[in-house]
C-alpha cells in the first residue's frame, strides 16, 4: 500500500507557507534580471582571505575544539565577548544571559516555540519581517500588525490593539520589532517611541523582542539607545547577528535575555539541532576578538552607504514625484509608496520582471487584511552601483508610461 | 513591574527538558574523569588539515557563494552528491529528495514539527536515542518503546503496541529507529527483521524514520540493505549526517524522503533557521567530491574498531561475568546490563564518579516507566585506548568489590 501522506501531517503544518520571496526566487535570481529583491548582504563584500586565515589558524592553534559540537548555549568564550560588547552599549549582559543561535532567525524560533500557544496573538510591526512572522505562524501565533509612521510603530495603534485582544479574551504576549533600519520600511524607531513602547509594555506584561540585524550598519547620524538598554524589569530579549557584519553563511547568531527565558532556549536547542557550528563560533570570535569585525563594519558601511546614495539619486531623478519612498539612515532597504491610482505592486511587480527588474511587493509584509498592495521593498544591498542606477531607470520609465497613458485616458474621458 | 517570565511559558515548552548526558557534563567533564559518557566522535582524528586547505581552496575559487546564505533546502550540489552515494547504496534518490539539515538532529526536529501532533504516540526501539525521543516529546509526541533483542526491534513487540494504541484511539504514525549500530545499545536491525517491521508499518500507514549517522562506520562484516533501499511505498524516511564521518562542527546532515514531505520540511525549515551553514555545505561537498570523506572513513573504521577492541577486551578482563554486554560491530556504543542485584545504574555512576569515571546510566535511554534501571551506555569513541583500559579496569574493581560484599552478607546470614 503507497504511503498516505496526506493524512499524516500534523495540525500546525497546514499553517507553514513558503514566503513570497522564494517563491519569486526563481524569476529573480536569472542572471539577466536586476533584483533588488533578496535582502541579502552583498558577496562582493566578504573577506574571503581574512576568512581563509582565521581557518588556518584555528585550525593549527585549537582545531580539534572548533571542528567538534560545543555545548547547546554555545562557546563560552564568545558568548563572553558578545555579553562584553552589548554592556559596552549599555545593554549589560553576562554570558549566562546568552544563547548562541543559527542566525537570529533561529532566536525567532526558539521564541516562538518557547512562548506562543497556538492561537496567541503576536504584536508586530506593520509592515513586518516575514520571517519573523512566519515564524510565529509555524506554532500558531497569529501576527497583528501596529501601524507605523516615520519614528516607529504608533504607541496608540499598539494601545488599542492591546485593549482590542484583551476585550476578545486574548493577551498579547510578545511584540516583535526590528527597532533599527526595519526590514522592509527601513524606519529607525526614535528614542521617545522606544521610552512609550517600553512603558506600554510594562503595563501590560508584554515582552519586547528586540531582533536588530542592521543596526551596526549605520550610515548617518547615530541609532538610538536599544530597547535592551533600557529595559529595568527584565523584559527586552534582544536577537543579534553576524550574518550582516561578517558573513551569513556560518549561521551564527545570538539571543540575550533573562535566565528562565535563555534556560529553556537552551532545553529547546538541544533537541532542535543540538548546538550551532563550532567552526562558525570560532570564526565569529577570532575575527571579533582580533577586531577585524569592526574594521570590516566599517569598511561595509561605507561600500553601502554609498549604494544607498546610487539608489535615492536615482529614485528622485527616475521616479514620477508622486511615487514616495523612503531615505533610510542605514541597513538594507527603502519601501516605496505608488498612488492608489496604479496597479497593485504585485502587477507591477510582473511588469518589472518583463523588463529584467525584481522588487518584493509590499502584501507579504502586511498582517492586516489589505495592507502593502500598492507599497514594495527595495533593497540596495545586492546589485553593483551601474545596476541599482539602471534597474531604478528602467522601473522609472515603467510607471511614467503608467501615468502617461492614465492621463491620456483622463483626457479621453473628458 | 517587573516582568512575570512564569506567566508566559507556552504549554509545549512545559514537555521540554533537558537530556540526563548535559545534567551530568559539568561533572563528567572534569579532565581528571575518564569519560565513556558521552557519544560524540574523537577530536584527536579530526583532519585539521584538510579542513584548513579545503577552506583556503574554497576562498580562492568560490569565496563568495561558500559565505552567503544557501537556499533554504541546501546546495543543489552536495544534494547531487549525496543522491547519488546513496543510490549508489541502492536507496534510489533525487536531489528534490533531499533538504540538507543542521545534522541529522534537526531533520529529526522537523520531521517531529511536521508531523506530530500534541498526544501522538511515537513508536520508538526500547531504549531509544534520547535526542530522538527529546524532539518527539518537545512537540507534544510520546515516544512508545517497542522492545528489543540482538536482532533489532521486535515484530510481535511492534504488532503488540500497535493494536494497543489503535484500541486507545491512537494510530501511530511513526516508527523511529537507529538501524545500525545503535544508540544506545550498539544493535544493527538483521536483514529479515527489517523485512517484517517494514510490512508492518506498510499495514497500518506508518512511516519510517530510518536515522542513520554510525552505518558507515562498521568494523566487521556488512550492514544490511537499508529500509530506504527496501521501500516500494514511499514510506522510509532517511537521516543521514557528515558529523561521524567528518566532523560534527560544521552542523550538516540530511533528510531523503518522498516530494510531499520535504516540500513541507523546506517550509519548516525557512522560518527555522533559513538554511544551514554555506560554508559547512561547501566543505563536506568539496571534501566528499575530492574522494576525502570515503578514505577518511576508510582510516576511521581502523581507529575506531581498535577502540572497540580495548574496551570488549577489558571488559572481558575485568567485569564480573555475570555482567552483560554486547559487541557491537560498529559505531559508538557498548550496552552494559548489570545484574538485578546490583545498585541501579544510576548509583553505581555516582560511584565511578567518585573514582573518577563516568558512562551513562540507562534510564534516560528508556521509554518504559522503569526500564535502564540496570543498564549502561558505555562509548568507546572518544577516550584514549591507555584511558579506556584504565576506566575500565577501574569498574571492574568496583563492580567485583559489590559482588564481594554481596557474598560476605550472603555468608552472614547463613
Amino acid at each position: 500500500m503507497k504511503t498516505k501522506w496526506d493524512q499524516l501531517f500534523a495540525e500546525r503544518t497546514r499553517n507553514i507557507c513558503g514566503s513570497q520571496i522564494r517563491q519569486y526566487f526563481a524569476l529573480t535570481e536569472r542572471p539577466e534580471v536586476i533584483s533588488f529583491a533578496g535582502g541579502f548582504p552583498s558577496n562582493e563584500f566578504f573577506p574571503t582571505a581574512e576568512i581563509a586565515a582565521a581557518v588556518s589558524g584555528l585550525m593549527q592553534e585549537e582545531g580539534n575544539q572548533s571542528l567538534q559540537y560545543s555545548s547547546t548555549e554555545g562557546s563560552m568564550e564568545l558568548r563572553a565577548l558578545i555579553a562584553e560588547k552589548m554592556s559596552r552599549q549599555n545593554a549589560q549582559c553576562n554570558p549566562e544571559n546568552i544563547i548562541i543561535t543559527d542566525g537570529s532567525q533561529q532566536g525567532i524560533d526558539l521564541l516562538s516555540r518557547i512562548l506562543i500557544n497556538p492561537g496567541d496573538p503576536v504584536l508586530v510591526e506593520e509592515p513586518s519581517y516575514i520571517g519573523g512572522t512566519s515564524a510565529f505562524r509555524s506554532h500558531g501565533g497569529i501576527p497583528v500588525g501596529i501601524k507605523m509612521d516615520q519614528d516607529g510603530p504608533l504607541p496608540l495603534s499598539m494601545e488599542k490593539t492591546i485593549s482590542m485582544l484583551i476585550t476578545e479574551g486574548k493577551q498579547p504576549k510578545m511584540f516583535y520589532t526590528v527597532s533599527n533600519f526595519q526590514n522592509p520600511t527601513g524606519v529607525t524607531t526614535s528614542y521617545e517611541r522606544r521610552l512609550e513602547i517600553l512603558e506600554i509594555a510594562s503595563r501590560h506584561n508584554i515582552i519586547i523582542v528586540e531582533d536588530n540585524p542592521y543596526g551596526e550598519l549605520c550610515y548617518e547620524g547615530e541609532i538610538p539607545p536599544s530597547y535592551k538598554s533600557l529595559d529595568r524589569e527584565e523584559r527586552v530579549v534582544y536577537l543579534g547577528s553576524f550574518s550582516k557584519v561578517l558573513i551569513p553563511g556560518i549561521r551564527i547568531g545570538w539571543m540575550a535575555g533573562p535566565g528562565p527565558l535563555i534556560e529553556k532556549a537552551i532545553l529547546t536547542k538541544q533537541s532542535t539541532d543540538l548546538c550551532s557550528s563550532s567552526l562558525g563560533q570560532q570564526l565569529a570570535y577570532r575575527l571579533s576578538k582580533e577586531g577585524f569585525v569592526e574594521k570590516h563594519t566599517r569598511k561595509l558601511i561605507d561600500l553601502y552607504r554609498r549604494k544607498r546614495d546610487v539608489m535615492i539619486e536615482a529614485i528622485d531623478h527616475y521616479f514620477p514625484p508622486d511615487v514616495e519612498f523612503n531615505r533610510p539612515r542605514g541597513g538594507f532597504f527603502i519601501w516605496v509608496n505608488f498612488p492608489s491610482s496604479y496597479p497593485t505592486s504585485k502587477e507591477l511587480l510582473e511588469l518589472a520582471l518583463q523588463n529584467n527588474v525584481a522588487f518584493v511587493h509590499g502584501e507579504g509584509f502586511s498582517n492586516s487584511g489589505d495592507g502593502g498592495t500598492h507599497s514594495a521593498r527595495f533593497s540596495f544591498s545586492q546589485p553593483p552601483q551601474e545596476h541599482i542606477k539602471t534597474g531604478i531607470k528602467t522601473l522609472g520609465n515603467l510607471f511614467w508610461e503608467i501615468e502617461t497613458r492614465q492621463s491620456l485616458k483622463a483626457v479621453e474621458k473628458v
